[in-house]
């Protein structure tokens, strides 16, 4: 256990390079070096002014020459450490976008002596340096692979570090005990008390409270990061594409409007309300049948508790048994679901009747919660003729049930953290077990350490070589 | 036409956006505003030190705030015009390489007054502000889509200029014999002379030395811009796909040596000496027997008839009859062509005397230059064992004999100028076959002002909008 980020092995005050920007074709490409030496590497290369006498943040137009050999014309930016990202010198070349040039220039400065950077090294460096603690570190990539306003809002708050001010403050207080109780075991045999139990306990209550609900938020957070998972339910031809097709349509209208911006077409994401959707392939349960059949089979089965929603697609000219045996079968799986009625146009007063004489039929049994859920209205659909989407839409959020996404709140979306927090949670409670009990001080100190490891672990002020390596190989090379 | 490229309905004032890097993921990407409102509408929505009071070239770190919410962090250029790539004010927007964060920047500042980019818009701009003349603009998407040394060379020599300070030497001179005759014109039906015909006969005849150079060198430079065609021909099972995956297995090493620069696959191109090399698939001639039964197949002729270099592969298995056959054909083509003996191992002496006999026999024939080809070492190989490949290399760059090229000399890669040229060169043309006629000096001054016409649509002097079009439509959005 190492209090100090920068006693790790991975520190190396050597010079790196990389590609910041995609590789494909654009404008332009954007090659980054940070380092000592990042200054002085592009100096030797740069035909235009002398890079090593220029203010930072400054930009400077010239060529990149290998030897006689002009490679390309290019913008050179300046940022002198401690005044950037790494808190090193780092300098940011701005090429025209060819992968020949990009790939030559990487060649020639490695020549020179910079080094390939690892995946996330750059962010590495900008933890190792004070920059950013861990947590924010990891928000770097979460806001990277941000894909909606939801992920985008969790990975922005934690970047900005609502989430790491919070435990800082925690960590800061227990710190406070701990050193108290550490003294107290100083003493030895003697009977002091300088870390009073009840303000401990009143300390540790109000730390747990928070606790709670950071780590109660992780179920909101973790949606808002990685989106909802959802189940269409319904027979074959019920019209589940559709409908799929129906709310992407408009979602596709807006992705293409701006050019440029084009994302690879995910065929069952979507964005609703600024929250990404996962519409899942439940593979042998494409309709409500297969849902019943697989009831014994395992997998099949915890996909389908996976979802935090189901939409069960109707057709009005559907039997009504069937519909009644399968929402009974849904609603027995306690996840919220929406009952829609496709095909508005076919609908027949008759059928509308039946299918309500289910609804509140339903509504008998079952806890208050699913009793709510049945009790909700069923909605009439036409995903042909795009009518009652908008509806739909707003239906789905509602039922999804999360608090506001613009919230202000510090939501937790790293399974990382949530684990670390439980723990931090279960060491504090050994204290209070232990507190009134007739024990010695180390006991009590054992487990506010372990406490604080926990907290540490979240945030960096603890870490080891191998969390760091696990949490930066997850990085894009560049960043 | 106009001789004043401002003259164009495809300048607007306005400000416009786009994103200048690839899609896709990154660590960071770029987005470009370019017009006088370029700095104020990113002030707009800017948190950090007041954008407008800023020098050039100077970076700014902020956020960019819609509303209450923060879209990211980003780092902040200043570009003020002139001195800019568009000489308009260009701001550049370094944010975190995702998707939603970038589209949600421009649709902000689409919202606040800026006007989404068409394809090659700022490079537009340039130009019809003076920056690049139009050949140089056409370098700009050259150089973006080089992905070899000789393809980068010539676009980046273009880029630079020095086609363009060529061309415009040639013009300057032309128009001052022009407005020589402009002036007899003007004296109407007296007999006077200020251009002095004979010294008019020598400018024109060190032109057209100028145009036959450049009008010549456009076979290097199209090779060097598009790669050089081959043929691989040879029996099924001789070994064509073992020698392209053994020529192929280098080249890729090179190229992942540098992570995040990866290209996409490209099986059937690669790079010998820096030079592209595309292999050309010939569908229904992939062996030597097809070209043969192909040999009245317009379509398939034609691919061959295109090829610079024929590798006929031979295995030494194979019937000698049917080689003598086949290398007869090829020879008759007229391609330069390289005999080679896969699969080397299998070699008898007696194989090896045989195939010399046909060279020695096919020699006998033909133009000296076929002649020539013909007389060169048969080279052996083994795909399999990798031998002879690097020989082979050599070989194949001898034999498409380009000039170095690393050669400094203007080099015309593009067909538009060559065109241009041609048509340059016809009407001086004309005008040495009048010269010595008893014709007025309006036919001549007819033909001259042609020559500067076609001269300066290669540099844009003269242009028109559909021109312009043609030209920037072609490239990528954010250039």
């Amino acid at each position: 256990m190492s209090d100090s980020p920068a006693g790790t092995s991975l520190y190396n005050s050597d010079t790196i390079i990389a590609l910041a920007t995609p590789s494909g074709i654009g404008a332009i490409g954007v090659i980054r070096l940070s380092g000592p030496d990042a200054i002085s590497l592009v100096n030797e290369v740069f035909g235009g002014k002398d890079l090593s006498i220029q203010h930072s943040h400054t930009i400077h137009f010239g060529t990149i020459k290998d030897g006689k050999q002009v490679l390309d014309e290019v913008l050179v930016s300046i940022f002198i450490g401690p005044r950037s990202y790494t808190r090193e010198n780092v300098v940011e070349i701005s090429t025209h976008g060819s992968a020949f040039i990009i790939e030559n220039i990487i060649k020639l400065l490695i020549r020179k002596g910079a080094r390939p950077a690892n995946p996330g090294e750059f962010t590495l460096r900008a933890f190792l340096n004070g920059q950013l603690d861990l947590s924010q570190a990891e928000a770097v990539a979460d806001l990277i692979a941000s894909n909606s306003q939801a992920s985008h809002q969790v990975a922005m708050q934690q970047m900005r570090g609502g989430f790491s001010s919070e435990l800082q403050h925690l960590r800061d207080q227990l710190i406070h005990f701990a050193s108290m109780i550490e003294l107290e075991l100083d003493f030895g045999e003697e009977d002091v008390e300088f870390a009073n139990r009840d303000d401990l306990k009143g300390l540790i209550y109000q730390i747990q409270r928070i606790l709670h609900r950071l780590i109660q938020s992780f179920e909101q957070g973790n949606v808002m990061k990685n989106g909802v998972p959802v189940v269409i339910a319904g027979k074959p031809n019920v019209g589940k594409s559709t409908l799929l097709n129906a709310l992407l349509n408009e979602e596709r209208a807006i992705v293409s409007e701006i050019a440029g911006t084009t994302r690879d077409t995910v065929e069952d994401h979507m964005i609703i309300g600024g929250i990404n959707f996962r519409f899942i392939d439940t593979a042998g349960i494409r309709d409500t049948e297969d849902i019943i059949e697989a009831k014994g089979v395992e997998r099949t089965h915890a996909k389908i508790k996976e979802a935090k929603l189901i939409i069960y697609l109707v057709d009005p000219e559907q039997d009504v048994e069937e519909i009644v045996e399968q929402m009974k079968y849904i609603e027995s799986l306690g996840i919220p679901f929406l009952t829609v009625v496709n095909k508005e146009d076919l609908l027949t007063a008759e059928f509308e009747q039946e299918v309500s004489g289910i609804r509140y039929q339903g509504s008998g049994g079952g806890d208050p919660d699913n009793r709510q859920q049945t009790a909700d209205n069923i909605l009439l659909i036409s995903a042909r003729n795009k009518t009652g989407i908008e509806e739909l839409k707003s239906e789905i959020l509602r039922k999804v049930n999360l608090h506001s996404i613009n919230t202000d709140d510090v939501l937790v979306s790293n399974i990382r953290h949530l684990e670390a927090l439980q723990k931090t949670e279960e060491s504090l409670n050994r204290v209070l077990q232990n507190i009134d009990q007739p024990i010695t001080s180390d006991f009590l100190a054992s487990d506010i350490k372990q406490a604080l490891y926990y907290l540490g672990e979240i945030t960096g002020q603890v870490t080891t070589d191998d969390l760091l390596e696990t949490i930066f190989s997850k990085f894009c090379i560049g960043k």
